[in-house]
């Protein structure tokens, strides 16, 4: 489990902020030689409140079969592009939530994108410093209840939720390096997404870069989320780790044109042993009204 | 906890479906003997959601005491009825829930039927071969929040949730056969319900029969559950386990009449060990438009 | 864990009344010897359907640290006053819910109270018998989501929610008598609150009384809670302990003067050993219409 305390300032007053949570992980391996296993955590379990967040409904959590010919999960899996690339460093003692986990890049599919077709899938297989990934969708959202949630849409109405969301991706690994690549697509919008991470001594850097096309937001002026640029470094002196982070997202308008949203972090973890971490962060984002801040001790069990 | 994933046909897609869950069991045993406990899986507790679904409030998993004298439970336990008889053989990696778990027969009482009354008990005595079965509700449907959910209704309204639900059975297992025998009333509508399994060798067959009384499903036309007859049976050879079942269910109607509904179902579990089945059905159904079918892996941890 | 079973009398049936709850506690100690930790039960998880009673949100459960200096709790915190006073004795195998818990103190600051700002803060400190606690809301009702549950009244209506909520106390203890005293405050209400309670060999006894002021209830003719007097006794013989409780709540009202309730209450436990107690008790009080009763086992696991 896990657990946080502290205080988050959120522009206006400062907060208090808490949790306590609980993960389960199962496993087991058949006469075979193949390893499985399920994990969830208590919060992904909303049976009756909430259909896209339960594990005993495949929409939270995963459950997994792995051998020689690599690993298959499935339920809440991330996407092969996220699985390759992941996001940018999190921050502060509430990992970045205090600021709307902004250090997270926006993926086209998986991840919680695209549950209203039931359990997602990602695949992957690994040989000599390469690893290469697929994610999809089963292309359906009718509604089986308790086996397959879905969001049931008239077939009719052409809903991007009866359209296969998938992803393929690639990263490769060497001592001090890695570099990934990734495409998803889901209906008419596509994702190509970049990126590298080096560490140097103490110093890690990584780097991403996603261009997506025809993806519409569904605001007015037919907003379309254009690209993410992102990079963010750390620099790691005994106890003390210190991160940060800047990505600016592009949108296009039909009418208005261009515009762009800068977003910069920084903030410091220090290490007080047997799991539990002080953290603090500072987030500035042209996506929020004020600097957010937070600082507090987050706990492992 | 036990977890599955694999791949649902539904008469028009196949969908992607997987799940993990994690069972709670706790016990201890008094000075004097007596063993009790209590049981619930995380989805089966939903405080705020649902109070007909919550190991807290006593409408989902169940406690129990035991000891010489028998074993009472209380909590969503099974009917008598259904304790001394069962279902017909579930098959495919979701164990029927691909067909609407229509293996599953309809009894009257208990096993989620009354929890409009909050908790339902059961006991259980054997004695030489027999086992005696002895269920019922509290016949209150009065709401006293987190200690008895109830639905509530005006008393005026002689709801049927303030009618007493309550079974009767009995079962004789000898070496390699057992009869069932249960009868169980709520209101008006009654069921008389026999059942049997012989097993002989690598077969195994079970037939059940369950006979109704004005029980109005609350349909046009006076729509009455007359009654349902059903066989099942299964052949193991190693690690391979085939299974199939039949069942007839009958509806009578004022004006229209008599209808039946038949169901088959077919399929088969292969033992990859460790906790791991490989297992696959087909089930064809009346109530259903579409022949459906599954096939995946379901893990024991 | 813990489970329980039996029936209740609610003053016109007989209900059957079960639960069966698991609770975690995870613990962990820095490298200079702060203990931490964090502990919610399943039922206080509802992430989806009640952001109010969610310990991945801090409004359910704890978090906290501890160390030479104190102990700092965060989330579903009791208020310092109740910390160092407490209810009145509990009977009954459901713990007083049976009659709504009425041997509760109505504490005018947290345990539930000021969720509406997130999480609440508990600080307690021992030195030489006595022990200073003191807790407060941050005083922002501000929703930041999954990190600061909020009731987000609009700041002109100066709602409560956006008022600091805080407790002040201290508790002595000594041999075989403990006293305390308790201060709490929210916008315009406060309390004072007098504890103490004598153990002489098999007996014991505890008396509260709280004073509140401008504590409104929203009810009609300017309802005021005014003030709670109770008394509580028990008395040990081997496995059978008898308890008692008398309460005295008095209300002011803007037109009808004055109005009193009282409560009463009786009970016993018996040991059964293992962790499983019988127990049964009966409550008259003027909050309900009809004398209320409970019967039955209650499971420690």
């Amino acid at each position: 489990g896990d657990g946080r305390m502290g205080m988050i300032y959120d522009g206006n007053d400062v907060q208090f902020s808490s949790r306590a949570r609980v993960k389960f992980t199962m496993t087991g391996e058949s006469d075979a030689g193949l390893s499985f296993g399920g994990s969830f955590r208590v919060d992904q379990e909303n049976y009756s409140a909430n259909e896209y967040r339960s594990a005993a409904r495949g929409t939270a959590g995963q459950v997994w079969i792995s051998g020689t010919y690599g690993k298959l999960s499935m339920g809440d899996v991330v996407s092969a592009s996220e699985a390759a690339i992941g996001d940018l460093y999190e921050i502060g003692y509430t990992e970045g939530a205090f600021a709307g986990d902004i250090e997270e890049i926006s993926y086209l599919t998986g991840d919680g994108e695209n549950l209203d077709q039931g359990a997602n899938i990602l695949y992957e297989y690994g040989i000599e410093g390469f690893t290469f990934f697929a994610s999809a969708t089963d292309g359906s959202d009718t509604n089986l209840g308790s086996i397959s949630p879905g969001a049931n849409v008239d077939d009719e109405l052409n809903a991007s939720s009866d359209d296969v969301a998938y992803s393929l991706a690639a990263k490769y690994e060497a001592g001090n390096y890695n570099v990934g690549l990734g495409y998803g697509k889901h209906g008419d919008a596509d994702e190509i997404v970049l990126g590298g991470e080096v560490t140097y001594d103490q110093f890690s850097v990584k780097g991403i870069y996603a261009k997506y096309s025809d993806r519409f937001t569904g605001e007015l002026d037919a907003e379309e989320f254009d690209s993410t640029i992102g990079l963010a470094a750390a620099y790691q002196a005994d106890a003390l780790l210190v991160k940060g982070f800047w990505r600016q997202d592009k949108f296009k308008y039909d009418v208005a044109g261009d515009e762009k949203f800068d977003s910069f972090g920084i903030g410091a973890d220090y290490d007080l042993g047997g799991g539990a971490t002080l953290a603090g962060g500072i987030i500035d984002s042209d996506y929020l009204d004020d600097t957010v801040a937070d600082l507090g001790v987050k706990f492992k069990f």
